[in-house]
């Protein structure tokens, strides 16, 4: 079964988002599609890194994710498909496969990228406004329907990278990083890694600071926290990465964190 | 055609709900997979039991029904999977499947439970915030490929009920309820069902009082209310329930029902 | 494979659009289900018209695409299958197919219509309230599981057509026409098609006017304006329409545009 997952920031109230799925059905009959995210803030390609690499790899190999942030559109900026080990995308190329290209790098996974050039995978008629419909849907399901990643472009080999959330800062017995995204429970997903703070005394030993709150120790999961309190927790989310929660993950309460804000971990004395 | 569906409380900001489909596709590449919501309000439970009751059965026979609303997550409350009559659901014991059992009751459909207590049908690595993707939606998955429910854990007979809306009271010529649910158009959905007031002069002979207003008479649909004016009107909905309604079903405007509010349907004089 | 696309007002909250997906499935177990939209205003008729005429036709020839944006529900109004040109529609005759009808007429494509009147083809309790879930949902599935238009209901040649956006005014170098839709970015979509200012001076000799705001010139894209100021700008939108759009269409701050406001085209002295 040859599956596609769609992100954007269309939303789903004007059909934008459907309109794909015809048109991938027009070239691919058999694909089945998943709506991954149609809710990425217009034109936020940090935001749509988050949330496609926290969520593309649970697909099967072999998926193709097309990806249509594009502020962009129109312009000259190239549209480009790539392989990143099992998994295909089809994107413009203006950084939104710059977490899923780091992930590469740490797992040390092949990629393979081609400008997209040959408009004989695109809708007769290219849109400037749409090539979410007119190029990108397109293109993914031709690559659905077997046509081969190399057919469709030239191969590249420089896909536009951009700085993501800010590289972590480690002093003695202090880790820095930044708050990533904000759930729809309220809780602030935080660049900061298992392995970044292994050397810290976890989970007791160490005081997460966020917003001017200070939280001690690290819990397991959400129960942990009284619910209907306001106490603020930390512990490692799904995605893998550091999570600061307020009761019983319904957030958003007591602290008002945003996306850049600066967390901070830090050993108890 | 094994038939999925999924209902959470997760939103579709994050990819959150579309990491279950890929998931399940992984372990059951030929599911049919559909997004009953993911709009129940964060944790509500009582939310969950009346939008799942109201929809699941009017899946096919066999439908798997995977429900993540989920408090206790990582803590020790256990995760359960049922067959209800004809369809199977894979939740948390938490209570979330007591309005599905209810009808069950009322249907006299066999039950049967299991403790979801193997791990072989997991995701590897079990995290402790995230067992919609790493517990529930692999079970349900293995259940859509195949697997025997019996063979997924061990069984068990004390699954979770909670209460629910308030038991219908009745005296002579008077019958209380309770607000239910308030739907995207403003109705509000009573715990009354027509058994329960059978015995009155309906459907002219009756007055319906919800928060301080009183509606006589019982309509037949929508449309029997003037459109554009701010008529309260009270009929049955078609989920069973006794429903009050504004303005040909856009209401909100006059009165502000909320769940838990009292609702009486009493003889006229 | 028979494509079904669903269009309605019932968001995705409560279950109410799932629960079409749900009803399909138990009669076309085949069918491949694409939600359109669930965020149709409240019983807008006219949202719905450009929603589902934008998007329906890149769907593959043979979909079927049930609309339900019902105030009449339960009502005498009828209820109607339609045939225009390869695609098939199912809808209360309330004038939600007029803007299809109208691209009908002017592609030059066959219609048919049947007033649906045959009750082995809904479900066997058809409630007053929820004719999607009763009546829509079953015709449509019935539809792709193969059962023949005209078998569904008896023939008829006058499904119910609304006036929709203002007919365009031309006058001597200058063209009025209105606002249609306002899209999640903020953008107008106005009602002037390329044909009807192909007379005048494009792109540069042209001066657009909305909400007293005036621009000069048409552009090609978004990209054309400066990102991160409040420059308005003119361009064809990808449904084909005339697009006013703000801030490299993430539009809204300067000027409010809303359905029905007047738009000019305008030659510049």
């Amino acid at each position: 079964m040859p599956y596609i997952t769609l992100s954007t920031d269309f939303g789903t109230r004007q059909g934008s988002q459907a309109v794909l799925h015809g048109v991938i059905y027009q070239i691919a009959p058999e694909a089945v599609i998943t709506d991954l995210t149609h809710e990425i803030a217009a034109q936020d390609i940090r935001e749509a890194n988050f949330v496609v690499d926290s969520n593309a790899f649970f697909f099967p190999p072999g998926t193709i994710h097309v990806i249509v942030v594009d502020p962009g559109v129109g312009t000259d900026r190239r549209a480009i498909a790539a392989r990143i080990g099992e998994h295909y995308f089809v994107a413009p190329d203006n950084g939104v496969l710059s977490a899923c290209l780091a992930r590469a790098a740490r797992e040390g996974w092949p990629t393979e990228f081609v400008d997209l050039d040959k408009p004989q995978y695109w809708l007769p008629n290219l849109t400037n406004t749409f090539h979410g419909r007119d190029l990108f849907a397109p293109v993914g399901a031709h690559l659905a329907s077997g046509v081969p990643l190399s057919a469709m472009g030239t191969p590249c080999d420089d896909p536009l990278t951009i700085p993501l959330w800010g590289a972590v800062r480690r002093e003695d017995g202090r880790v820095e990083g930044e708050v990533i995204y904000i759930d729809d429970f309220g809780n602030a997903i935080c660049s900061i890694l298992p392995d970044e703070i292994a050397h810290l005394p976890l989970p007791d030993g160490v005081e997460v600071e966020l917003c001017g709150a200070a939280i001690e120790g690290m819990v397991k999961t959400f129960g942990d926290s009284e619910y209907g309190t306001d106490t603020l927790i930390a512990l490692w989310d799904s995605s893998g990465y550091l999570l600061v929660s307020e009761n019983n993950g319904t957030g958003g309460k007591v602290i008002k964190p945003r996306p850049g804000d600066p967390v901070v971990v830090r050993r108890l004395n």
